[in-house]
């Protein structure tokens, strides 16, 4: 049985390859960067929601399952750099050199944290104490916390605007990101967390946590020489607000992943309108490319929590498993 | 090797049968109803979001692939009495006293609609033309098109009111239903749809169905003998509003499974604060219930899309499968 090659080592990728240890099946793992675990470890995210686990075990602990795992072969800081052939019979060529063959493929390549760099008027690269969601979990992570990088003081107010690179028209990311509102644990007072998220972090971070909820328009961030000044409209008493913090948080989304014009060309599959690798548009096809025997799951189909992309990352698994398969089915 | 026991014929118990008979695993499929599909087929769902199948096409042509399939037997109008055992072989009773076994089961219970005669301020179950979005449902799929129950007429003014039985802790349904603001195509101002929905129906609906949304707390949906009148306030423009409109349509949300604490009992396994089916909290167990081979996907966990419950579906295939051949894995 030829094995199945996996793209992407984050969290649908390390999911798949260890579902199909789990039935016996080979598997070929290729992440680009020089460890597995994708955003969470190479981000530095600090406790995952819903579990609360720390990033650096519960991803951790899944790279350490598939890093121990025979039937699992690795190639770190590597690319596919060529792929032909058919179901149940394709070729890979990676960046090293190697020539390999795989009976099917599963894309888990992920996606690109949105640049706040895009939404200048909000004072990221201006100031330095406007930071992202991502840089908060760096700090919360690292042990030492929340910090103003402008003098390592502890803030005392901290705004965090939401989906900064989601839901913006103006620079044409006009999805939902899904996750940061939860992530941020700060949610606009009608912007829901979704499913049974509502109630455990929009109503406990108001009672317990005290954090404010303004529903507003954010026109500008700047500031006064000693403190962030963010400027908008509250929408809801429609009335202009000037409030002073420490710090400013962009909550940011997920973009498509910066490469996958290229992933796209060399897997001859297609992108769907926003960039993201398009899967089947029907449930007979979910979880399908665009080309037969290759795969796809978790974020780079779309914004996706790692739960959900953990699961496809197993449906993927199945699928690339029956067809490799197809020819020689468990007896039953 | 033993079959699988899938408790529940819905899109995610319909997508592990399937799942496993396309690796040549035996499955056993108790389902309570007489025909399979669960509810996009129970309910007489139209078409589904955001594939735009037909739910009788889409779902339908599951149950037909899986009632095709000589590896998966059926039991329809069955309910499980009795599960006993351990992992790798469990004894099942069913209600028709039929004794089977199982090396694994899957729980894919689903959901039950909230009933919203347990919101009677707004209106449903005192007047005729206030409806469910499940009735609305039903209305396209019949082909007779949208029509107020009370006289036939074709109404010219529907109010969807979003969140019914969701957010609400009043009457103790605080989590989000996640699907009805999507499905319901009417998506007050500043409720997300999330994800990739957000671009296709939040947007068009308003450019090019010119649907209107307003951000309103409801106080209560009465009559004037003629029209029905929906009162309340605009929260954006703090003013209160009362409306005069043809039909009302309840966008109703998910309640856990009614039958959940007696499954729960048969099965042994544990529910969650809501009374939903509890899931392993770490990402080594999602899919896992609190007993050892007894896994769980779908909406038996909580409210979910048909996506992810046929991804959840087939994810909890793979590790069912995986654990009826850890003694006898597949030769690499």
């Amino acid at each position: 049985m030829k094995p199945v090659l996996i793209v992407g080592a984050g969290p649908a990728g390390l999911s798949a390859a260890q579902a199909l240890a789990a039935v016996g099946q080979r598997s070929i793992l290729v992440e680009k960067e020089a460890i597995l675990g994708g955003a969470p470890i190479l981000s530095g995210y600090a406790k995952l929601v819903p579990s609360g686990e720390w990033a650096k075990d519960a991803i951790g602990g899944m790279v350490g399952r598939v890093e121990g795992n025979s039937l699992v072969s690795i190639h770190k800081s590597s690319r596919v750099e060529e792929f032909s052939g058919a179901p149940g019979d394709f070729r890979v060529r990676l960046s090293s050199g190697k020539n390999l063959e795989a009976g099917a493929a599963i894309l888990t390549t992920g996606f690109t944290h949105f640049d706040s760099v895009n939404k200048p008027e909000w004072g990221f690269g201006t100031f330095p104490d406007v930071v992202t969601t991502t840089q908060v979990e760096q700090m919360i992570s690292s042990g030492r916390g929340i910090r103003c990088p402008s003098d390592g003081r502890k803030p005392q107010r901290v705004a965090i605007l939401l989906c900064v690179g989601s839901r913006d028209r103006q620079i044409g990311r006009e999805w939902c990101s899904k996750i940061c509102c939860t992530v941020s644990c700060n949610i606009a007072m009608d912007i829901r967390t979704y499913g049974l998220y509502e109630t455990k972090y929009y109503w406990q971070s108001q009672e317990e946590f005290k954090v404010k909820y303004i529903k507003a328009r954010i026109a500008e961030v700047t500031s006064n020489g000693e403190k962030l000044i963010v400027k908008g409209e509250d929408t809801l008493v429609k009335r202009p607000i000037t409030i002073p913090f420490d710090m400013v948080v962009h909550a940011i989304g997920m973009d498509p992943n910066v490469e996958n014009k290229s992933i796209a060309g060399v897997f001859g599959v297609k992108l769907q309108e926003h960039g993201h690798i398009a899967k089947g548009q029907s449930y007979a096809s979910l979880g399908e490319t665009s080309r037969p025997g290759v795969f796809v799951a978790g974020a780079a189909t779309g914004p996706e929590t790692i739960d959900d992309s953990i699961a496809q990352g197993k449906a993927a698994a199945m699928a690339a498993f029956a067809l490799v398969h197809q020819k020689a089915p468990v007896a039953a």
